[in-house]
């Protein structure tokens, strides 16, 4: 530890030590903190900036509540990397933060009892706040329930739902919004405008030194009492009349400066004597102690790869021609809306993640980010249709899961042809169980009137995009994580809805593979280099399956291989064998799709050859059928 | 028409006439309407209250706007009866309501042009709402556009996503805040605190006396100005600080008399006159002109079979013995109560629907109704379970569907084991295409650790929910809308996760028949009567599938009838297609589930004649395939 202090940051076993440390010592383990955040996520990569925006606001609350008896619920969890270190974990975090079978970016539950609850999508904790909040009122427990929120997380539905059902259970709640006023990117929405008033309205730090001058002039047993009383009475008529949570029928306390460690505890204390559900209203800076982060207005350093703590430049490899298929498929909505002023792009609050910045810039009027809000942006996107536009959706395939009901009900039940892209389907890797893009398939293919697409390369998807904004029905287009090469084509195969590519192989091959998406390329030249000589099918569609291509290689009779990486066998594999007992076929049939199952983070290479899904495991297989 | 007006209901063909009627005259007009649904609910059964409660709201609004030009949306549409009337169909709507092949309970964009939105589901419109003002902006129309939402509905999360979303878009949207304090039994949560704080903080209509003082003493120019300003700086000021709208950045005004065309006509043209999006709140009462509604605490009256006007009593038919599915299953669920303690139920505003009155009644402390937030519903459990508890959620399987996510990520990836009872699964009948039970299995089947049931008749629920709460997985028991013997019955087989019923044929037949839920008894008894020999199979899991019944049945080489009228094929059917291709078999397999596909409203079992899923289908089937 490079402050003064006693205790190493891999010396700490658990938070209680924080309670004996004064001010002054709280403030240097902040500053060791930061730097080792800064440090280890410069190797490893990881969620930067929400985790540097709450050194200070986690060291306060582990100083005043006492986990694990009391819960510390962090939304969303990517911002636990203090909490990791303070509950005993900074040798792990050092040394394997969401590597194979290391610790995980995010709060796990079978990681550390001081993990009370855990997830990896947005929004849940002020609901989990209240589920623990039941058990403690019927279990006769009376323990603390922190919920630590941002302010954009806090505007989802499943949150507001939370707050609305919050003050029907008896007891209380703490609910710390975490205010950096970004969201991943910018904020968005009515509720956004309501808290930057707020944060506007005064310089509250003034404000409070008036308090503190109040609060010196009496004794200690009215001091709660005039606090709250002052708060309630003067503070917050000057901030704002009623604030949201009062219409929520809960407390409010703040805006509190979220980088001072004193005043946080104080106002925590206050939180803790309450007796009723509170909002702590916590002002913080998204990156602050890192100043490239600090600077940061569109989510950059939000979850990065390895970077030079010094210059602040990323050191991704930058293989010629190639770029994100995020970027590569912004590129093409692009140009679409180039042409067609009817095109609309919708985010829910993935301006950087899926690289939209340039659309956002180029059609400012036509792209709309609606924050964390994916069930309204696919019920808005089926009215704008309606109302003659043209809207095209970008969301990742494990956030689409949250708007299941209004892809079913409010869009393909009228069979509205939106557009949707489907980003970072497949295994996404470091960030684990609560990301992984293996389910859209499944769900989506059960949903009628649906079209679900993955391209192969570049070309392939442009081709794809073409048909999806012509056709009449709901088009999905998934594509992964990663890269993918940008190539000058000479035109290829045409790409008609439903239609797979077949490559039969000349010397009637006693096999049949069926790839699908990005990998088939790499499956086609590793089959050639090994000379694995089979009928080689690349399905573009997930839904209509191709029944001509698969009737051609189920007549021959051969061994099928469905080799598919990017979805769970009840996405493409299921189809092909509903095909087959249908027309009463029975090749025997190789299922490699990825297993219905949760899986945990790390490399994406090393968790496929963890699930045996790995190029070589393909040609193991193909050359044991082979002899 | 019994008034003293032109026309009668059935010669209006659109809502132009109302412009040049007198208050007196709607008034007329409005008795009429209200009688007229009466009428017809009561012959036909549909939804009453919620009708009933807008009859004044639905003539002022059609008499300010300029439909279809504006467009006015119902939030779920259950309360569409008197627009129907008012834009021309009141015939289609006495004579065919809610029939096969007849006018929808619910708005249709195929029904008129006057229905501009569709839904079902609660809590769209707002969304709705958004997307038509953004494509405004973009084809530069300005016309109206109105959404009206209940009091319980815009607690739901993607109502809220809507309302914050709706300030950041160009131009204006009304929303018509139609309040009745009910929800469709109780209204829930901290919102609808604020709610009726502000229906109760003054008798508004004497404010509105005042009002209108104040206005007449100024020129016209100035009204509207005075009138924003007045209702800004002073009703609000004196019912609520700030109210929840304005935190979303919307402007507001109310409560307005719902039942007083007049009034409300007034606010409508202020709102129509307004540059900014805002909420108008007018407060109904449900069931408004029919006493036995109008007294109805639990949403016995929201919606009905046929009843006698007179004396308000249904007239349902009581087959001796019999119950409906949801009052067996609550009077299960509540003896399992009894029993264990750390039971606890949930359910998203489905007490009266799912009959869970009694639970509520006797288990106070531990039944939870958490409002139209199904989401919520969900990842609370998560956590009350993570705190010591054993919760039971009950829940429409259409409703399910917005949970899909929360099932997902916050249950089943920590494997927290659950009950939750899956309401009116299968064909639901006259709410039609919204409201199917038919998508849950092919969803749920996908997500790892779940297990599926439908019992085949009480003593099995009993059975299934038995092993349910002991098993430490997230486990769906679904059960159909309709009825259920109350057998005393001797006991029958054991129920064991995953096992089938298998009831051989003694003469080695050529046919085996797999059938789910309470269908198999009325298969069993039809089979015996038309003398068909079968191999018949209970399938009481979805998932997991019993693959020594599969095992057994498939290795006689015979037809297998997959008999599944509560799901889609890729519910059980493909699961069992995937068993075959896994174990090399090819039986002739024909699948009689139902298609996966928006089925329309009607009776039950016209529906399933319509789909050839009829037993007389079977039986056809099974005669030609043992010839």
């Amino acid at each position: 530890m490079v402050g003064d202090l006693i205790l190493n940051l891999d010396e700490i076993t658990g938070p209680e030590f924080l309670k004996k440390l004064d001010n002054k010592e709280l403030i240097l383990l902040a500053k060791d903190i930061r730097k080792s955040i800064i440090d280890v996520v410069s190797t490893k990569g990881g969620h930067l900036s929400s985790n540097l925006g709450v050194v200070e606001l986690t060291i306060a609350l582990h100083t005043v509540f006492n986990a694990p008896k009391d819960k510390i619920i962090f939304d969303v969890g990517h911002q636990s990397y203090t909490h990791k270190i303070l509950t005993g974990r900074y040798n792990e975090f050092k040394n394997s933060l969401r590597d194979f079978k290391g610790i995980s970016g995010y709060q796990k539950i079978k990681e550390s009892e001081y993990d009370c609850y855990e997830a990896g999508h947005s929004s849940t904790s002020i609901s989990a706040a209240c589920g623990f909040l039941k058990a403690q009122e019927i279990n006769l427990e009376n323990n603390e329930i922190i919920a630590v929120i941002g302010d954009s997380s806090i505007t989802s539905g499943l949150a507001l739902e939370g707050l609305n059902n919050l003050s029907s259970i008896k007891g209380k709640v703490i609910i710390v919004l975490n205010d950096n006023g970004m969201a991943i990117s910018r904020p968005v929405g009515g509720v956004s405008k309501t808290f930057s008033k707020i944060r506007s309205s005064i310089t509250y730090t003034s404000t409070k030194n008036r308090f503190r001058k109040i609060l010196s002039k009496i004794p200690f047993g009215a001091k709660i009492y005039v606090f709250l009383r002052y708060l309630k009475n003067s503070i917050r008529r000057l901030f704002i009349e009623t604030t949201l949570f009062e219409n929520f029928n809960l407390d409010y306390i703040g805006p509190i400066d979220g980088h001072n460690i004193k005043k946080m505890i104080k106002a925590f204390n206050v939180a803790k004597n309450s007796h009723k559900s509170i909002v702590v209203h916590v002002v913080t800076k998204k990156g602050f102690g890192y100043k490239p982060a600090e600077d940061d207005k569109y989510g950059k350093w939000h979850g990065v790869e390895k970077f030079d703590v010094f210059t602040g430049e990323f050191s991704t490899s930058n293989e010629e021609n190639s770029i994100s298929w995020s970027e590569a498929i912004a590129n093409i909505v692009h140009e679409f809306m180039i042409r067609d002023s009817k095109i609309v792009t919708i985010t829910p609050a993935m301006i950087e993640g899926s690289k939209l910045s340039k659309i956002f810039r180029d059609f400012s009027n036509r792209s709309i980010d609606v924050g964390i809000s994916e069930e309204h942006a696919f019920t808005m996107s089926g009215s704008m249709y309606l109302g003659g536009l043209h809207p095209y959706i970008s969301i990742y395939s494990t956030f689409l899961q949250r708007a299941y009901d209004e892809v079913c009900h409010d869009v393909a039940r009228m069979n509205l042809p939106l557009v949707v892209g489907v980003d970072r389907a497949g295994i996404v890797g470091k960030d684990g169980d609560t990301h992984q893009g293996i389910f859209d398939v499944a769900f989506l293919k059960t949903i009628p009137n649906t079209i679900i697409a993955m391209p192969k390369d570049y070309d392939d998807a442009k081709k794809l995009y073409e048909i999806a904004f012509q056709y009449k029905n709901l088009f999905f287009i998934r594509y992964p994580r990663g890269k993918t090469k940008i190539e000058s084509d000479e035109d290829k195969n045409n790409v008609y809805i439903g239609k797979w590519d077949l490559f039969e192989s000349n010397a009637s091959s006693n096999l049949n593979i069926i790839v699908t998406g990005p990998n088939f390329d790499i499956v086609r030249k590793k089959l050639s280099k090994e000379k694995i000589d089979s009928n080689l099918v690349f399905a573009r569609f997930y839904k209509p399956i191709d029944k001509d291509v698969l009737k051609k290689i189920c007549d021959n009779g051969k061994t099928i291989i469905v080799y598919d990486i990017y979805s769970t066998k009840e996405g493409l594999y299921d189809s092909i064998c509903e095909y087959m007992i249908e027309n009463k076929y029975n090749s025997k049939v190789i299922n490699l799709s990825v297993p219905t199952d949760f899986i945990q983070h790390g490399n994406i290479d090393e968790i496929l050859i963890s699930l045996n899904l790995s190029i070589d495991d393909l040609v193991k297989i193909a050359k044991g059928e082979l002899k």
